[in-house]
């Protein structure tokens, strides 16, 4: 069983899972992959993973009548966190900076097809992926322990995953994680020093022709951050103030997945498929209103290596000014159906 | 010339620095390596690197007469900051989120001869690098535009290395980098609370038998942190209160490389010789005492890719308890003519 310690410096919580090290790793054997036939995300293989805690099944329109699902979520063989662990934390836990290591940890497969990206797949499973999310983050928002919850994805060896077939992964707290509070008091105090929501001022600035936009459909825009951690990081955000993504409508989902996935394949065609990671940033499960905060999707290419300098002080040396990683990507992304301008 | 953007949710400095993309990789390049022959940082190829900022001469004792130096420090290359820099911040920058990138880029070329860790270099040598730490930071204390400087090593490609000759770097600052900046305040936090230097009571929890202690010499420890980012995380420090690492005496620097390279032997030899990241943090350069604060060298082998969850999060994932991990590399670190035990 997992537990989480606080750093008592940093007030930073750490997960400490020895399960995790039972975990697979198809990439440690590349070449020479687990063929589709053989992974436990493909159609066929249900029952290699823990139930689903949720199952998209196809609609009459799939192309393949024999398909029965289309997304599944399904338990983390692996967890870091487990809600088996609530009622574990009286005895034994006397110090407040250890806790039993609560929480959900799901795994959102993202096609029965044995496809290696989220831009490979149907249009209409990308789509229920990100209402997986929204439904992952309901879900959590509802148990009374949890307080955070963050959809996730990790493509390729680089960027962490450890099995290939397209999947994201969601993981819900019992706290605000030290990093993701960070950002809401950063953007609160923002909003106290200007009367204005960062994210909103962002959309404003870059819109319709700002030097950081990436891409905009009607409901969303993609920007370069002016202070980018890493090279070509890509956010994209709602245009209009939304801080609770489990509140987004199903039609927004729709054009949300097709301009994720159109700006995943922007960034896959300038960098030749790039290794990446993304996350969504949603605000916490309380009742408190978030004028100050506001959905988005962090998107990191995982082209250099972390080294010494960044670990030893949290600041980061990003080789690519935002401006002309911004300007590259506007040739290269390209929106279903529409030209790449706004 | 690079820049430093400040992030204005998170505080965090970011150094944009184009120039840092014509840095040569020599792992990009593996298998072949460059031959021994062909690396800038070799014996014979001074004229490769800028001219030296310090150079650490062979002493008579050395085994080769022919050999001028045992340890070169350089600027390097391709800096992420620069001195000249300074001069360079009043025209066009009217922005308190943007300055030149101003600072000291250093790199600590560890051996005139081609070895691939600081455990291959000879003794007397090792003995140099940890000098050579000091002298840079004193160094670069003495600049009035500069506040933080530190000491760093990233050994093998998935550390970040990009070339495989023994080397550390050295960066200095005009500002406290957040994550350094952080940990500072919450060691005055603790130390308000709890009227001692956290990492004092570290040392005072973990002597002499400690479930994380991993070794110690008679004027230094080295401990698994009871919350522990990363599997194997270990810390060196002094047992006596000292914050600033330019203050230590020449006789301890000896006895502080030769525990370091036993620890990291200790680590090469349980993990089978990972890459690893270490740093050193001391405290800023100002006349402040520093009761609350205390010099360590922090290593983490780099064993696992941090993946969505982490930098979406600011939270770790370690899959290994540190009293594991300090019970393992007990059995694995030998001190230099002495038994393992402290």
């Amino acid at each position: 069983m997992a537990e989480i310690r606080k750093d008592p410096l940093s007030d930073r919580y750490i997960i400490i899972a020895p399960q995790r090290l039972q975990r697979p790793d198809e990439y440690s054997r590349t070449p020479g992959r687990r063929a589709a036939g053989n992974c436990p995300f493909c159609a066929g293989h249900e029952d290699e993973t823990p139930p689903a805690t949720a199952v998209y099944p196809s609609s009459a329109a799939a192309d393949s009548p024999s398909r029965t699902w289309q997304v599944r979520v399904v338990p983390n063989k692996y967890p870091a966190v487990e809600m088996s662990a609530v009622g574990d934390n009286s005895p034994g836990n006397t110090s407040p900076e250890f806790t039993r290591a609560t929480g959900i940890h799901e795994v959102i497969i993202e096609s029965s097809d044995h496809w290696e990206s989220i831009t490979d797949i149907r249009p209409e499973e990308a789509e229920l992926v990100f209402l997986a999310y929204r439904d992952c983050l309901q879900r959590a928002s509802n148990e009374p322990h949890l307080r955070y919850g963050i959809p996730f994805k990790n493509t390729g060896p680089l960027a962490g995953a450890s099995l290939s077939h397209s999947h994201s992964q969601f993981i819900a707290l019992p706290h605000v994680p030290r990093g993701a509070q960070r950002e809401i008091e950063g953007a609160e105090r923002y909003y106290r020093e200007h009367d204005e929501c960062f994210f909103c001022q962002l959309v404003r600035q870059e819109l319709p022709h700002g030097p950081r936009l990436v891409a905009a459909s009607p409901h969303f825009v993609a920007v370069a951050p002016f202070a980018s951690c890493f090279a070509f990081e890509t956010w994209i955000l709602p245009r209009v103030h939304e801080a609770n993504y489990a509140q987004t409508q199903p039609l927004q989902l729709q054009e949300l997945s097709q301009f994720v996935c159109d700006v995943l394949r922007g960034l896959e065609k300038r960098l030749d498929r790039p290794d990446y990671n993304y996350w969504l940033h949603s605000c916490p499960f309380d009742t408190r209103s978030y004028d100050h905060y506001h959905w988005h999707i962090e998107i990191i290419p995982r082209l250099a290596t972390l080294a010494g300098f960044e670990w030893g002080t949290g600041s980061f040396i990003n080789p690519v000014l935002p401006e002309d990683a911004a300007r590259s990507l506007r040739e290269t992304v390209t929106l279903a159906g529409r030209a790449p301008k706004p």
